[in-house]
Protein backbone atom coordinates (compact mmCIF):
# COMPACT_ATOMS: atom_id res chain seq x y z
CA UNK A 1 0.00 0.00 0.00
CA UNK A 2 1.52 3.35 -0.84
CA UNK A 3 1.10 6.64 1.27
CA UNK A 4 -1.57 7.93 -0.32
CA UNK A 5 -3.73 5.47 0.25
CA UNK A 6 -3.13 5.10 3.30
CA UNK A 7 -3.87 8.52 4.44
CA UNK A 8 -6.87 8.38 2.19
CA UNK A 9 -7.85 5.52 4.83
CA UNK A 10 -7.65 7.13 7.64
CA UNK A 11 -9.64 10.44 6.26
CA UNK A 12 -12.54 8.23 5.20
CA UNK A 13 -12.34 6.66 8.78
CA UNK A 14 -11.72 9.76 10.19
CA UNK A 15 -9.39 7.28 12.77
CA UNK A 16 -5.93 6.60 12.91
CA UNK A 17 -6.17 3.37 15.32
CA UNK A 18 -4.30 0.27 14.98
CA UNK A 19 -5.65 -2.83 16.02
CA UNK A 20 -3.32 -5.14 17.54
CA UNK A 21 -3.88 -8.66 17.02
CA UNK A 22 -2.13 -10.34 19.78
CA UNK A 23 -4.22 -13.89 20.31
CA UNK A 24 -3.09 -14.90 24.07
CA UNK A 25 -5.16 -17.86 24.87
CA UNK A 26 -4.85 -17.53 28.86
CA UNK A 27 -6.88 -13.85 28.15
CA UNK A 28 -9.23 -15.05 25.65
CA UNK A 29 -12.94 -16.02 26.17
CA UNK A 30 -13.96 -19.56 26.62
CA UNK A 31 -15.05 -21.72 23.34
CA UNK A 32 -12.24 -20.15 21.55
CA UNK A 33 -9.32 -23.21 22.07
CA UNK A 34 -6.93 -24.12 20.04
CA UNK A 35 -5.38 -22.67 16.38
CA UNK A 36 -9.41 -22.87 15.03
CA UNK A 37 -10.31 -21.05 18.18
CA UNK A 38 -7.85 -17.85 17.08
CA UNK A 39 -8.94 -17.63 13.76
CA UNK A 40 -12.60 -17.31 14.73
CA UNK A 41 -11.64 -14.96 17.90
CA UNK A 42 -9.86 -12.57 15.46
CA UNK A 43 -12.75 -12.56 12.85
CA UNK A 44 -14.23 -11.32 15.40
CA UNK A 45 -12.16 -9.23 16.29
CA UNK A 46 -11.58 -7.52 13.05
CA UNK A 47 -15.96 -7.54 11.99
CA UNK A 48 -16.36 -5.73 15.21
CA UNK A 49 -13.36 -3.11 14.74
CA UNK A 50 -13.47 -3.07 11.11
CA UNK A 51 -15.14 0.16 10.79
CA UNK A 52 -13.26 2.06 13.43
CA UNK A 53 -9.94 0.55 12.54
CA UNK A 54 -6.87 1.70 9.77
CA UNK A 55 -4.65 -0.60 10.76
CA UNK A 56 -4.23 -3.89 11.71
CA UNK A 57 -1.15 -5.37 13.19
CA UNK A 58 -0.83 -9.16 14.20
CA UNK A 59 1.97 -9.65 16.56
CA UNK A 60 3.60 -12.19 14.94
CA UNK A 61 4.75 -14.29 18.50
CA UNK A 62 1.25 -15.07 19.52
CA UNK A 63 1.18 -17.38 16.07
CA UNK A 64 4.30 -18.87 16.37
CA UNK A 65 3.45 -20.25 19.35
CA UNK A 66 1.15 -22.45 17.91
CA UNK A 67 3.63 -24.42 15.67
CA UNK A 68 2.82 -24.65 11.70
CA UNK A 69 -0.56 -23.75 12.14
CA UNK A 70 -0.34 -20.89 13.65
CA UNK A 71 0.86 -19.65 10.58
CA UNK A 72 -1.97 -20.76 8.62
CA UNK A 73 -3.98 -18.90 11.29
CA UNK A 74 -1.85 -15.82 10.50
CA UNK A 75 -2.32 -16.22 6.70
CA UNK A 76 -6.04 -16.49 7.23
CA UNK A 77 -6.19 -13.60 9.35
CA UNK A 78 -4.54 -11.44 6.67
CA UNK A 79 -7.13 -12.97 4.26
CA UNK A 80 -9.98 -12.04 6.24
CA UNK A 81 -8.64 -8.57 6.70
CA UNK A 82 -8.82 -7.73 2.85
CA UNK A 83 -7.48 -4.68 0.88
CA UNK A 84 -9.35 -2.10 2.99
CA UNK A 85 -7.03 -1.45 6.06
CA UNK A 86 -3.19 -1.44 6.41
CA UNK A 87 -1.66 -4.40 7.79
CA UNK A 88 1.57 -4.71 10.18
CA UNK A 89 3.43 -7.92 10.74
CA UNK A 90 4.71 -6.87 14.38
CA UNK A 91 8.19 -9.30 14.33
CA UNK A 92 10.86 -6.85 15.13
CA UNK A 93 13.17 -9.07 13.01
CA UNK A 94 16.47 -8.07 11.84
CA UNK A 95 19.72 -9.91 10.71
CA UNK A 96 22.55 -9.69 8.03
CA UNK A 97 21.49 -8.45 4.64
CA UNK A 98 21.19 -12.44 3.27
CA UNK A 99 19.19 -13.04 6.41
CA UNK A 100 16.64 -10.13 6.46
CA UNK A 101 16.06 -10.73 2.33
CA UNK A 102 14.37 -13.95 3.50
CA UNK A 103 12.39 -12.09 6.71
CA UNK A 104 11.02 -9.66 3.97
CA UNK A 105 10.46 -11.92 1.61
CA UNK A 106 8.35 -14.10 4.59
CA UNK A 107 6.29 -11.21 5.68
CA UNK A 108 5.82 -9.32 2.00
CA UNK A 109 5.44 -12.36 -0.52
CA UNK A 110 4.73 -15.80 1.22
CA UNK A 111 2.32 -13.56 3.53
CA UNK A 112 1.38 -9.82 1.27
CA UNK A 113 2.01 -7.87 4.50
CA UNK A 114 2.15 -3.69 3.63
CA UNK A 115 5.05 -4.00 6.33
CA UNK A 116 6.57 -5.41 9.08
CA UNK A 117 8.50 -4.54 12.12
CA UNK A 118 12.00 -4.45 12.18
CA UNK A 119 14.75 -4.24 15.17
CA UNK A 120 17.54 -1.60 14.30
CA UNK A 121 20.33 -3.39 16.37
CA UNK A 122 22.34 -4.09 13.33
CA UNK A 123 22.41 -1.60 11.67
CA UNK A 124 22.07 -0.25 8.00
CA UNK A 125 22.11 -3.54 5.56
CA UNK A 126 20.09 -5.49 8.25
CA UNK A 127 17.22 -2.97 7.28
CA UNK A 128 18.21 -2.40 3.86
CA UNK A 129 16.67 -5.42 2.15
CA UNK A 130 13.27 -4.71 3.44
CA UNK A 131 13.17 -1.21 1.47
CA UNK A 132 13.41 -2.77 -2.18
CA UNK A 133 9.75 -3.85 -2.38
CA UNK A 134 7.79 -1.46 -4.32
CA UNK A 135 4.73 -0.16 -1.87
CA UNK A 136 5.70 -1.97 1.09
CA UNK A 137 7.07 -0.64 4.34
CA UNK A 138 9.58 -1.27 7.27
CA UNK A 139 8.63 -0.18 10.20
CA UNK A 140 11.92 0.43 12.61
CA UNK A 141 11.74 0.37 16.62
CA UNK A 142 13.22 4.04 17.99
CA UNK A 143 11.98 4.41 21.00
CA UNK A 144 9.96 1.55 22.58
CA UNK A 145 7.18 1.79 25.02
CA UNK A 146 8.16 -0.49 27.89
CA UNK A 147 10.58 -0.45 30.56
CA UNK A 148 13.45 -1.70 29.33
CA UNK A 149 13.58 1.23 26.75
CA UNK A 150 15.90 2.59 29.14
CA UNK A 151 18.44 0.06 29.31
CA UNK A 152 20.46 1.30 25.91
CA UNK A 153 17.35 3.67 23.73
CA UNK A 154 19.17 6.49 26.25
CA UNK A 155 22.44 5.94 26.06
CA UNK A 156 23.94 9.90 25.13
CA UNK A 157 26.60 10.00 22.35
CA UNK A 158 29.49 12.87 22.60
CA UNK A 159 26.79 15.40 20.99
CA UNK A 160 24.15 14.44 23.97
CA UNK A 161 22.02 12.85 21.29
CA UNK A 162 20.53 9.34 22.76
CA UNK A 163 20.50 6.24 20.73
CA UNK A 164 17.44 6.43 19.47
CA UNK A 165 17.70 9.68 17.83
CA UNK A 166 20.58 8.15 16.33
CA UNK A 167 18.31 4.90 15.05
CA UNK A 168 16.04 7.89 13.36
CA UNK A 169 18.74 10.36 11.88
CA UNK A 170 20.44 7.55 10.59
CA UNK A 171 17.31 5.32 8.83
CA UNK A 172 15.69 8.16 8.28
CA UNK A 173 18.58 8.54 5.95
CA UNK A 174 18.50 4.30 4.06
CA UNK A 175 14.75 4.87 2.67
CA UNK A 176 11.91 7.81 2.44
CA UNK A 177 9.21 8.83 4.23
CA UNK A 178 7.31 6.48 1.67
CA UNK A 179 8.42 3.46 3.11
CA UNK A 180 9.74 3.66 6.30
CA UNK A 181 7.90 4.58 9.64
CA UNK A 182 9.14 4.46 13.38
CA UNK A 183 8.14 2.91 16.36
CA UNK A 184 7.46 5.71 19.63
CA UNK A 185 5.60 4.50 22.33
CA UNK A 186 2.90 6.20 23.85
CA UNK A 187 4.09 6.07 27.55
CA UNK A 188 6.74 8.88 26.80
CA UNK A 189 4.46 11.60 24.77
CA UNK A 190 7.28 14.18 25.99
CA UNK A 191 9.74 13.10 23.83
CA UNK A 192 7.54 13.76 20.46
CA UNK A 193 7.91 17.46 19.89
CA UNK A 194 11.93 16.14 19.57
CA UNK A 195 11.22 13.33 17.47
CA UNK A 196 9.29 15.76 15.18
CA UNK A 197 11.85 17.95 14.59
CA UNK A 198 14.28 14.82 13.13
CA UNK A 199 11.33 13.28 11.53
CA UNK A 200 8.69 15.59 10.49
CA UNK A 201 6.88 13.69 7.79
CA UNK A 202 7.44 10.18 8.63
CA UNK A 203 4.69 7.98 9.89
CA UNK A 204 4.95 6.97 13.48
CA UNK A 205 3.62 3.69 15.03
CA UNK A 206 2.59 4.41 18.66
CA UNK A 207 2.17 1.41 20.91
CA UNK A 208 0.98 2.12 24.87
CA UNK A 209 -2.47 3.54 24.49
CA UNK A 210 -4.41 1.20 27.23
CA UNK A 211 -2.89 -1.51 28.49
CA UNK A 212 0.49 0.46 28.96
CA UNK A 213 -1.05 3.69 30.16
CA UNK A 214 -0.22 5.90 27.13
CA UNK A 215 -2.34 8.83 26.67
CA UNK A 216 -4.04 9.36 22.97
CA UNK A 217 -4.09 13.52 23.62
CA UNK A 218 -1.21 13.88 24.82
CA UNK A 219 0.63 11.68 21.66
CA UNK A 220 -1.24 13.82 18.96
CA UNK A 221 -0.37 17.30 20.52
CA UNK A 222 3.40 17.00 18.65
CA UNK A 223 2.72 13.37 17.34
CA UNK A 224 0.43 14.95 14.78
CA UNK A 225 1.50 16.39 10.96
CA UNK A 226 -0.55 17.42 7.77
CA UNK A 227 -0.74 14.29 6.22
CA UNK A 228 -1.78 12.60 10.14
CA UNK A 229 1.39 11.00 10.07
CA UNK A 230 0.32 8.68 13.53
CA UNK A 231 -1.25 5.14 13.81
CA UNK A 232 -1.65 4.38 17.20
CA UNK A 233 -2.04 0.70 18.28
CA UNK A 234 -4.28 -0.66 21.09
CA UNK A 235 -3.98 -4.60 21.80
CA UNK A 236 -5.03 -5.60 25.05
CA UNK A 237 -7.56 -2.90 25.67
CA UNK A 238 -9.73 -3.35 23.03
CA UNK A 239 -9.27 -7.52 22.56
CA UNK A 240 -9.37 -8.52 26.09
CA UNK A 241 -12.11 -5.79 26.95
CA UNK A 242 -14.57 -8.44 28.15
CA UNK A 243 -13.61 -11.88 28.92
CA UNK A 244 -17.21 -13.54 28.40
CA UNK A 245 -19.31 -14.30 25.59
CA UNK A 246 -19.74 -10.12 24.75
CA UNK A 247 -15.85 -9.69 24.08
CA UNK A 248 -16.75 -8.41 20.64
CA UNK A 249 -19.20 -5.68 21.52
CA UNK A 250 -16.88 -5.17 23.89
CA UNK A 251 -13.83 -4.48 21.52
CA UNK A 252 -16.42 -2.72 19.33
CA UNK A 253 -17.36 0.17 21.93
CA UNK A 254 -13.28 0.29 22.92
CA UNK A 255 -12.58 0.64 19.78
CA UNK A 256 -15.52 3.23 18.84
CA UNK A 257 -14.69 5.87 21.63
CA UNK A 258 -10.92 5.54 20.81
CA UNK A 259 -11.92 6.06 17.04
CA UNK A 260 -14.35 9.02 18.09
CA UNK A 261 -11.39 10.53 20.00
CA UNK A 262 -9.75 10.67 17.04
CA UNK A 263 -12.31 11.69 14.91
CA UNK A 264 -12.50 14.62 17.15
CA UNK A 265 -8.53 15.38 17.37
CA UNK A 266 -8.63 15.33 13.33
CA UNK A 267 -11.42 17.51 13.17
CA UNK A 268 -10.02 20.43 15.13
CA UNK B 1 21.10 -28.01 28.05
CA UNK B 2 23.35 -27.18 31.15
CA UNK B 3 26.90 -25.67 30.90
CA UNK B 4 28.49 -29.10 32.29
CA UNK B 5 26.39 -31.15 29.55
CA UNK B 6 28.06 -28.76 26.78
CA UNK B 7 31.38 -28.65 27.91
CA UNK B 8 31.77 -32.59 27.99
CA UNK B 9 30.34 -32.16 24.52
CA UNK B 10 32.86 -29.87 23.28
CA UNK B 11 35.43 -31.71 25.17
CA UNK B 12 34.16 -34.75 23.84
CA UNK B 13 34.55 -34.09 20.15
CA UNK B 14 37.52 -31.97 20.13
CA UNK B 15 35.42 -28.92 18.39
CA UNK B 16 33.46 -25.88 19.89
CA UNK B 17 32.05 -25.99 15.85
CA UNK B 18 28.35 -24.72 15.37
CA UNK B 19 26.78 -25.37 12.12
CA UNK B 20 24.40 -22.90 10.86
CA UNK B 21 21.54 -24.84 9.02
CA UNK B 22 20.39 -21.95 6.69
CA UNK B 23 18.81 -23.29 3.63
CA UNK B 24 19.07 -21.12 1.08
CA UNK B 25 17.13 -22.95 -2.50
CA UNK B 26 19.19 -19.78 -4.68
CA UNK B 27 22.60 -21.68 -3.27
CA UNK B 28 21.39 -25.59 -2.31
CA UNK B 29 22.46 -27.58 -5.11
CA UNK B 30 20.02 -29.72 -7.78
CA UNK B 31 17.34 -31.91 -6.79
CA UNK B 32 16.34 -30.28 -2.71
CA UNK B 33 13.38 -28.09 -4.30
CA UNK B 34 10.44 -27.56 -1.96
CA UNK B 35 9.87 -28.05 2.31
CA UNK B 36 11.02 -32.06 1.21
CA UNK B 37 13.64 -30.70 -0.70
CA UNK B 38 15.32 -28.58 2.14
CA UNK B 39 14.54 -31.55 4.73
CA UNK B 40 16.35 -34.07 3.52
CA UNK B 41 19.08 -31.05 1.96
CA UNK B 42 19.59 -30.75 6.07
CA UNK B 43 19.49 -34.20 7.20
CA UNK B 44 22.78 -34.94 4.92
CA UNK B 45 24.41 -31.76 5.98
CA UNK B 46 24.00 -33.23 9.58
CA UNK B 47 24.81 -36.67 8.70
CA UNK B 48 27.76 -35.37 7.04
CA UNK B 49 29.18 -32.85 9.82
CA UNK B 50 27.90 -34.82 13.25
CA UNK B 51 31.32 -35.57 14.44
CA UNK B 52 32.73 -32.44 14.01
CA UNK B 53 29.85 -29.87 15.30
CA UNK B 54 29.25 -29.17 18.97
CA UNK B 55 25.95 -27.18 18.37
CA UNK B 56 23.62 -26.84 15.01
CA UNK B 57 21.77 -23.49 14.57
CA UNK B 58 19.20 -23.30 12.18
CA UNK B 59 18.25 -19.41 10.89
CA UNK B 60 14.43 -19.38 11.56
CA UNK B 61 14.53 -16.86 8.49
CA UNK B 62 14.89 -19.56 6.02
CA UNK B 63 12.54 -21.87 7.49
CA UNK B 64 9.62 -19.25 7.67
CA UNK B 65 9.78 -18.00 4.29
CA UNK B 66 8.36 -21.54 3.08
CA UNK B 67 5.47 -20.46 5.43
CA UNK B 68 3.51 -23.56 7.84
CA UNK B 69 5.65 -26.29 6.18
CA UNK B 70 8.89 -24.05 6.97
CA UNK B 71 7.87 -24.65 10.83
CA UNK B 72 7.35 -28.67 10.05
CA UNK B 73 10.97 -29.12 8.58
CA UNK B 74 12.30 -26.71 11.02
CA UNK B 75 10.63 -29.14 13.74
CA UNK B 76 11.71 -32.74 11.89
CA UNK B 77 15.26 -31.08 11.44
CA UNK B 78 15.62 -30.53 15.14
CA UNK B 79 14.31 -34.27 15.79
CA UNK B 80 16.87 -35.22 13.64
CA UNK B 81 19.40 -33.36 15.23
CA UNK B 82 18.75 -35.38 18.40
CA UNK B 83 20.42 -35.02 21.89
CA UNK B 84 23.81 -35.00 21.05
CA UNK B 85 24.23 -31.22 20.39
CA UNK B 86 23.51 -28.08 21.62
CA UNK B 87 20.99 -26.50 19.46
CA UNK B 88 20.11 -22.64 19.05
CA UNK B 89 17.31 -21.15 17.12
CA UNK B 90 18.83 -18.16 15.57
CA UNK B 91 15.48 -16.15 16.01
CA UNK B 92 16.73 -12.75 16.64
CA UNK B 93 13.63 -11.74 18.75
CA UNK B 94 12.37 -9.72 21.60
CA UNK B 95 9.41 -7.61 22.54
CA UNK B 96 7.95 -6.54 25.27
CA UNK B 97 7.11 -8.85 28.65
CA UNK B 98 4.27 -10.48 27.68
CA UNK B 99 5.34 -11.25 24.07
CA UNK B 100 8.60 -12.72 24.63
CA UNK B 101 7.45 -14.74 26.88
CA UNK B 102 5.43 -16.08 24.19
CA UNK B 103 8.71 -16.31 22.25
CA UNK B 104 10.15 -18.01 25.05
CA UNK B 105 7.21 -20.63 24.67
CA UNK B 106 8.02 -21.24 20.83
CA UNK B 107 11.11 -21.72 21.27
CA UNK B 108 11.76 -23.65 24.16
CA UNK B 109 8.14 -25.52 24.48
CA UNK B 110 6.52 -25.72 20.72
CA UNK B 111 10.02 -26.91 19.63
CA UNK B 112 12.74 -27.89 22.44
CA UNK B 113 15.51 -25.77 21.11
CA UNK B 114 18.31 -25.54 23.82
CA UNK B 115 19.25 -22.02 23.22
CA UNK B 116 17.67 -18.99 21.03
CA UNK B 117 19.26 -15.43 19.91
CA UNK B 118 17.87 -12.70 21.30
CA UNK B 119 18.31 -8.41 20.16
CA UNK B 120 18.64 -6.48 23.05
CA UNK B 121 17.51 -3.06 21.81
CA UNK B 122 14.46 -2.97 23.94
CA UNK B 123 16.26 -3.91 27.06
CA UNK B 124 15.38 -5.93 30.56
CA UNK B 125 12.17 -6.89 30.06
CA UNK B 126 12.35 -7.98 26.24
CA UNK B 127 14.91 -10.44 27.69
CA UNK B 128 13.99 -11.71 30.88
CA UNK B 129 11.46 -13.77 29.50
CA UNK B 130 13.70 -16.27 28.32
CA UNK B 131 15.59 -16.93 31.91
CA UNK B 132 12.75 -18.59 33.59
CA UNK B 133 13.34 -21.78 32.05
CA UNK B 134 15.67 -24.36 33.03
CA UNK B 135 18.43 -25.48 31.27
CA UNK B 136 17.28 -23.34 28.58
CA UNK B 137 19.77 -20.42 27.23
CA UNK B 138 19.24 -16.63 25.55
CA UNK B 139 21.98 -15.83 23.04
CA UNK B 140 22.09 -12.01 23.31
CA UNK B 141 23.51 -9.82 20.15
CA UNK B 142 26.76 -7.49 21.47
CA UNK B 143 28.94 -7.34 18.86
CA UNK B 144 27.75 -8.26 15.49
CA UNK B 145 29.52 -9.38 12.72
CA UNK B 146 27.90 -7.34 9.69
CA UNK B 147 29.17 -3.88 8.55
CA UNK B 148 26.09 -2.63 9.87
CA UNK B 149 26.88 -3.03 13.41
CA UNK B 150 29.08 0.30 13.00
CA UNK B 151 25.63 2.02 12.92
CA UNK B 152 24.55 1.83 16.66
CA UNK B 153 27.00 -0.65 18.55
CA UNK B 154 29.88 1.51 18.44
CA UNK B 155 28.01 4.64 19.69
CA UNK B 156 29.80 5.74 22.85
CA UNK B 157 28.11 7.22 26.35
CA UNK B 158 29.91 9.26 28.62
CA UNK B 159 32.45 6.95 30.17
CA UNK B 160 34.09 6.45 26.36
CA UNK B 161 32.32 2.63 26.71
CA UNK B 162 30.51 1.72 23.33
CA UNK B 163 26.62 0.30 23.56
CA UNK B 164 27.56 -3.20 22.84
CA UNK B 165 30.12 -2.74 26.08
CA UNK B 166 26.45 -1.44 28.16
CA UNK B 167 25.09 -4.74 26.41
CA UNK B 168 27.47 -7.03 28.09
CA UNK B 169 27.43 -5.21 31.26
CA UNK B 170 23.70 -5.05 31.91
CA UNK B 171 22.99 -8.13 30.41
CA UNK B 172 25.19 -10.46 31.82
CA UNK B 173 23.75 -8.91 35.37
CA UNK B 174 20.15 -10.20 34.11
CA UNK B 175 21.12 -14.03 34.27
CA UNK B 176 24.14 -15.90 34.77
CA UNK B 177 26.76 -17.55 32.57
CA UNK B 178 24.76 -20.84 32.98
CA UNK B 179 22.09 -19.04 30.81
CA UNK B 180 23.11 -16.91 29.16
CA UNK B 181 25.40 -16.14 25.83
CA UNK B 182 26.65 -13.42 24.04
CA UNK B 183 26.64 -13.24 20.29
CA UNK B 184 30.52 -11.37 19.25
CA UNK B 185 31.45 -11.71 15.06
CA UNK B 186 34.51 -12.97 13.97
CA UNK B 187 34.92 -10.07 11.92
CA UNK B 188 36.40 -8.00 14.74
CA UNK B 189 38.59 -10.30 16.71
CA UNK B 190 40.29 -6.82 18.10
CA UNK B 191 37.40 -6.74 20.52
CA UNK B 192 37.86 -10.05 22.19
CA UNK B 193 40.43 -9.26 24.93
CA UNK B 194 38.18 -6.20 25.92
CA UNK B 195 35.02 -8.32 25.93
CA UNK B 196 36.36 -11.00 27.93
CA UNK B 197 37.21 -8.31 30.65
CA UNK B 198 33.98 -7.74 31.05
CA UNK B 199 32.39 -11.24 30.75
CA UNK B 200 35.04 -14.08 31.19
CA UNK B 201 33.19 -16.57 32.11
CA UNK B 202 30.08 -16.62 29.33
CA UNK B 203 30.10 -18.38 26.31
CA UNK B 204 30.19 -16.24 23.56
CA UNK B 205 28.55 -17.41 20.28
CA UNK B 206 30.56 -15.94 17.24
CA UNK B 207 29.84 -16.03 13.48
CA UNK B 208 31.55 -14.58 10.77
CA UNK B 209 34.09 -17.16 10.21
CA UNK B 210 34.12 -18.32 6.85
CA UNK B 211 32.43 -16.85 4.57
CA UNK B 212 31.59 -13.48 6.39
CA UNK B 213 35.74 -13.67 6.65
CA UNK B 214 36.83 -13.90 10.30
CA UNK B 215 39.91 -15.81 11.51
CA UNK B 216 39.49 -18.95 13.86
CA UNK B 217 42.83 -18.21 15.66
CA UNK B 218 42.47 -14.71 16.43
CA UNK B 219 38.68 -15.45 17.84
CA UNK B 220 40.74 -17.81 19.88
CA UNK B 221 43.63 -15.93 21.22
CA UNK B 222 41.20 -13.64 23.30
CA UNK B 223 38.29 -15.59 23.20
CA UNK B 224 38.84 -19.01 24.79
CA UNK B 225 38.64 -19.51 28.59
CA UNK B 226 39.00 -22.30 30.87
CA UNK B 227 35.63 -23.88 30.03
CA UNK B 228 36.45 -22.89 26.27
CA UNK B 229 33.31 -20.63 26.51
CA UNK B 230 32.92 -20.23 22.49
CA UNK B 231 31.08 -21.57 19.77
CA UNK B 232 32.12 -20.34 16.71
CA UNK B 233 29.52 -20.63 13.94
CA UNK B 234 29.98 -21.47 10.00
CA UNK B 235 27.17 -21.83 7.36
CA UNK B 236 27.21 -20.84 4.26
CA UNK B 237 31.28 -22.00 4.02
CA UNK B 238 30.01 -25.83 4.70
CA UNK B 239 26.36 -25.74 3.77
CA UNK B 240 27.36 -24.58 -0.13
CA UNK B 241 31.18 -25.79 -0.18
CA UNK B 242 29.99 -27.58 -3.30
CA UNK B 243 26.80 -26.94 -5.60
CA UNK B 244 27.09 -30.70 -7.35
CA UNK B 245 26.19 -33.76 -6.26
CA UNK B 246 29.36 -33.84 -3.54
CA UNK B 247 27.80 -31.65 -1.71
CA UNK B 248 27.58 -33.64 1.70
CA UNK B 249 31.27 -34.98 1.21
CA UNK B 250 32.23 -30.85 0.81
CA UNK B 251 30.39 -30.15 3.82
CA UNK B 252 31.78 -32.66 5.50
CA UNK B 253 35.47 -31.64 4.23
CA UNK B 254 35.33 -28.16 5.81
CA UNK B 255 33.05 -29.19 8.87
CA UNK B 256 36.35 -31.83 9.94
CA UNK B 257 39.45 -28.96 8.93
CA UNK B 258 37.38 -26.68 11.07
CA UNK B 259 37.23 -28.52 13.82
CA UNK B 260 40.85 -30.34 13.54
CA UNK B 261 42.11 -26.57 13.61
CA UNK B 262 39.71 -25.87 17.20
CA UNK B 263 41.05 -29.61 18.16
CA UNK B 264 44.56 -28.57 17.83
CA UNK B 265 43.84 -25.19 19.68
CA UNK B 266 42.60 -26.72 22.88
CA UNK B 267 45.50 -29.32 23.15
CA UNK B 268 47.68 -26.42 23.09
Amino acid sequence: MNRRRLIEIIKEKGSFLCVGLDPDPAKMPEGFEGADGILAFNRAIIDATRPFAAAYKPNIAFYEALGPKGWEVLGATLDYIGEGHFTIADAKRGDIGNTSRMYAQTFFETYAFDSVTVAPYMGSDSVQPFLSFPEKWVVILALTSNAGADDFQFIEDGNSSPVYESVLRKAAAWGTSDNTMFVVGATRPEMFEGIRKIVPDHFLLVPGVGAQGGSLSEVCRYGLNSDVGLLVNASRSILYASRESDFAEAARAVAESIAMEMNKILQK
